[in-house]
């Protein structure tokens, strides 16, 4: 899978897709993600990339040009499956968005930041918007980044065991059961003695009830529709 | 405001908090985030601080004797007004809660990596657990991050304008309306005439209607109880 993130903060995004899984993705030849600096893209010479609003207000907005510029070279040289924005008024990303994007070739993601880019930017050029939940961050690069991590461990053969993605909460509509390792007693607070036992079945079925009852405590709106 | 990042993987948060906004507030003095890498606190030779999950499985857990081990170190220095760990089973994080943690003074935040936590630290020493939506990261790092930023950016005198925080999407329930800069026509996209009129309360009446329609379109939910 391919990934063009195009942001004014290039730098912002430097450390989060050079470690852990998505470095593993990356060194695998499975995943590759290229961050696009906005400013090179920029067609006055002050390389401006962003303006004030039209009709005032507090906040700066990215303008249309350096935006269209960007995303018209990029797509001479690929097809996208999506060209997605990430902003607070998109459809809310889920386990389900990451499964189905996990399957696709060739993403842009593009970051707006103070108060976001030109409308007309998304009426052009934005085929999904996205949004990582109900609150407003400096801008959707920290967003990119959650939305390139969800997806980009779900690749095949990015982790290491397959099945490690497939016991994730909201996998099933369940929440993950509680999970312990060692020491078996730590301070007087014991491991659950099923789990010390060795009775494969038994331990799924203690898993299985443990996710039903903590879906059951804190989410219960995953259980609609649930069948066991 | 101090807040401490407890981690595996401290390189994953070089960046995010060292640009843009959160920079700024640092700057200011008005933020101070450190970030501590678990391994410092293994307790032993092997610097381990994973093991395999009881019970066998996919994935490894974070075990208790580093995390304790750390948050009691932090302990001895501050007092906490929450101890937070990041976690997709958590009380989903929204613009209410960064609203209410923007005024506290000391934060930990304990990101998770693989599989999680030992479920006993959660029961031991966390007062709040916060999931920052409805999908699986590689680890607590982003969601901590994303946090941190939305927390960040409302702390008084953070953002230049103050204001520009309060016009943001959820802060009255509304989604924000659309937003326009210079160029005033683009390939014949034009930008709202009302906007290039100057006249300032024609133009906050528009903003509204905007966002109003604009939440009634993609998030109805957003309007249960809102009073114009």
């Amino acid at each position: 899978m391919h990934i063009d993130v195009i942001t004014c903060v290039p730098k912002l995004l430097e450390s989060p897709f050079n470690h852990s899984i998505l470095l593993r993705a990356q060194k695998k030849g499975l995943l590759e993600v290229v961050v696009h600096d906005l400013r090179d893209y920029a067609t006055n010479n002050q390389k401006q990339v962003d303006d004030y609003a039209f009709g005032g207000g507090a906040g700066m907005v990215l303008m249309i040009e350096p935006i269209a510029k960007c995303i018209n070279a990029l797509k001479e040289k690929r097809q996208y499956d999506e060209v997605i924005y990430m902003t607070p008024d998109g459809k809310k990303f889920h386990q389900k968005t990451a499964n189905r994007l996990s399957l696709l070739n060739n993403l842009i993601i593009l970051c707006g930041h103070y108060k976001g880019v030109d409308e007309r930017v998304r009426e052009k050029f934005i085929t999904l918007e996205l949004s990582i939940g109900d609150y407003v961050l400096s801008g959707g690069e920290l967003a990119a980044a959650v939305v390139v991590d969800a997806i980009g461990r779900l690749i095949p053969n990015v982790l290491s065991d397959e099945t490690s993605a497939l016991t994730d909460s909201f996998q099933d509509n369940l929440l993950a059961p509680p999970v312990y390792t060692r020491p078996a007693e730590y301070e007087g607070m014991k491991v659950p003695e099923i789990l010390l036992s060795g009775h494969e079945a038994n331990i799924q079925e203690w898993r299985l009830e443990q996710s039903l009852k903590r879906t059951q405590e804190r989410r219960p709106d995953l259980l609609d529709g649930y069948e066991l």
